[in-house]
C-alpha cells in the first residue's frame, strides 16, 4: 500500500476543514489544520493570531526575500512562518499518511510524497451561509469578506508558491461542496484515496 | 427524480469522450457529442469536417457579430454554427435527461435546466500517450499539438460564452482522469448524479 498524503485546499467558507476531518475520521488517520499554526506559534514565538494572520494575508517584503534567498535574519516575520511552516508540514508528512487541511501542503510537498490533492469550493450563497452560521465569522457585509478572503489565501499562495491557487493542473480533483455536498465529498474523496493506495 | 443532464467539459486527449459514454451506459442515457456535429453540417450544409474546425477554433468576426447581435445574414460562419448548435443542444435538453459531452453545453444549458457539470482534464504525459495510441491524432510534435488544441478550445468557448475555461467556478467538479483513472471517474460522476437526482 502506498503511504499517500491528503492534502486539501480550500476557498474560505467552502468546509474543506469539515471534510478533510471526516475522511481523516473514516481512514483513521490524523488531521492537520490548526494544530500546523499553533506549532508555528510555539516555534518562532509569534502569538498564534499573529501567525494566521501572517500565512494568509498578501506578503510585501516578504516575496523579494523569498526570490533572493536571503539570510534569516533580514526575512520579514511572513518569511520566517512560511519557512517554519515548511519545515513543521515536512516534518508530519514524514510521520506517514495523513491529511492536510490548506498551508499550502500540497506545494509544500509534491516533489517528494505521494499525494491526493484535493481543491474544495462552493457557491458563494453557502458560504456565506456558512461563514455565518456556522463559522460566526462574518462582518456586517459576508460578500466582502469572501472577496477579501479569497484574495489573501489566494495572494499568499503565488507568492509563496509558483502555482495558482484553484488551477485544476494542481490538483487531483475539484469538487464543489455546494453541487456535491459535504459529505459526498468526503466519500469520493475516501474512495479515491482508497483506489489510489490499492494500486 | 430530477431530470438533470449531465455536460462534460474536457481538454484534447483527457478520455472525456469515453467517460461521458461509460456514464451514460450505465445510466441508459444518450450520450451525444459527434452527432451534435453531423446535426449541425446536416442543417447547414457545411461540411462536418469545416463545423468541427469551426466549433473550436479562433472565431475573429464572429466575436464582434455576437456582441453586437446582427442579423443572420452578416454572421460569420463560424456564428452561424454556434446558434445552429445552440439550438440542437436545447432540442437536445428537451427530449429529457442524457449526457453531453463538449459543445459549450454546460453554457449554453445553464439558465434552463438542472446540470451536473464536470470537467476533464489529465496529465500531458497521459494526454500525449492517448492522441498517439488511441486516437491517431498526433503529428511529430504532440506536446504542440495539445498547446494548440487546449488553446483553440479555450479561446471558442470565452468568446462565445462569458465564461473561462476549465475554471472551476463553472463546474460541479473538476475530475483528473489521469490521477484518478478513467473508471473511476465515470464512476464518481454516476455516484453524484445518483445522488443529486434522488434528492
Amino acid at each position: 500500500m502506498k503511504k499517500t498524503i491528503i492534502t486539501i485546499s480550500r476557498t474560505y467558507g467552502s468546509a474543506g476543514r469539515t471534510i478533510g476531518h471526516m475522511v481523516a475520521e473514516k481512514l483513521g488517520l490524523e488531521c492537520y489544520d490548526s494544530q500546523i499554526i499553533n506549532k508555528i506559534a510555539e516555534e518562532s514565538g509569534f502569538d498564534a493570531e499573529y501567525v494566521k494572520q501572517n500565512s494568509e494575508a498578501t506578503a510585501e517584503t516578504g516575496f523579494f526575500a523569498s526570490l533572493t534567498g536571503m539570510d534569516l535574519y533580514t526575512f520579514s516575520n511572513r518569511d520566517k512562518i512560511w519557512i517554519l511552516q515548511s519545515k513543521i508540514i515536512n516534518e508530519i508528512a514524514e510521520k506517514g499518511p495523513c491529511v492536510i487541511v490548506g498551508r499550502c501542503a500540497d506545494y509544500i510537498l509534491k516533489d517528494k510524497y505521494d499525494l491526493l490533492k484535493v481543491f474544495i469550493y462552493a457557491d458563494d450563497e453557502e458560504r456565506i451561509r456558512r461563514i455565518t452560521e456556522e463559522y460566526h465569522e462574518a462582518s456586517e457585509r459576508p460578500e466582502k469578506d469572501l472577496i477579501a478572503n479569497d484574495k489573501r489565501r489566494a495572494t499568499y499562495y503565488e507568492i509563496y508558491t509558483d502555482q495558482k491557487f484553484g488551477d485544476y493542473h494542481f490538483y487531483d480533483m475539484c469538487l464543489s461542496s455546494s453541487s456535491l455536498g459535504v459529505e459526498n465529498c468526503a466519500k469520493i474523496i475516501l474512495e479515491a484515496y482508497q483506489k489510489k493506495t490499492a494500486e
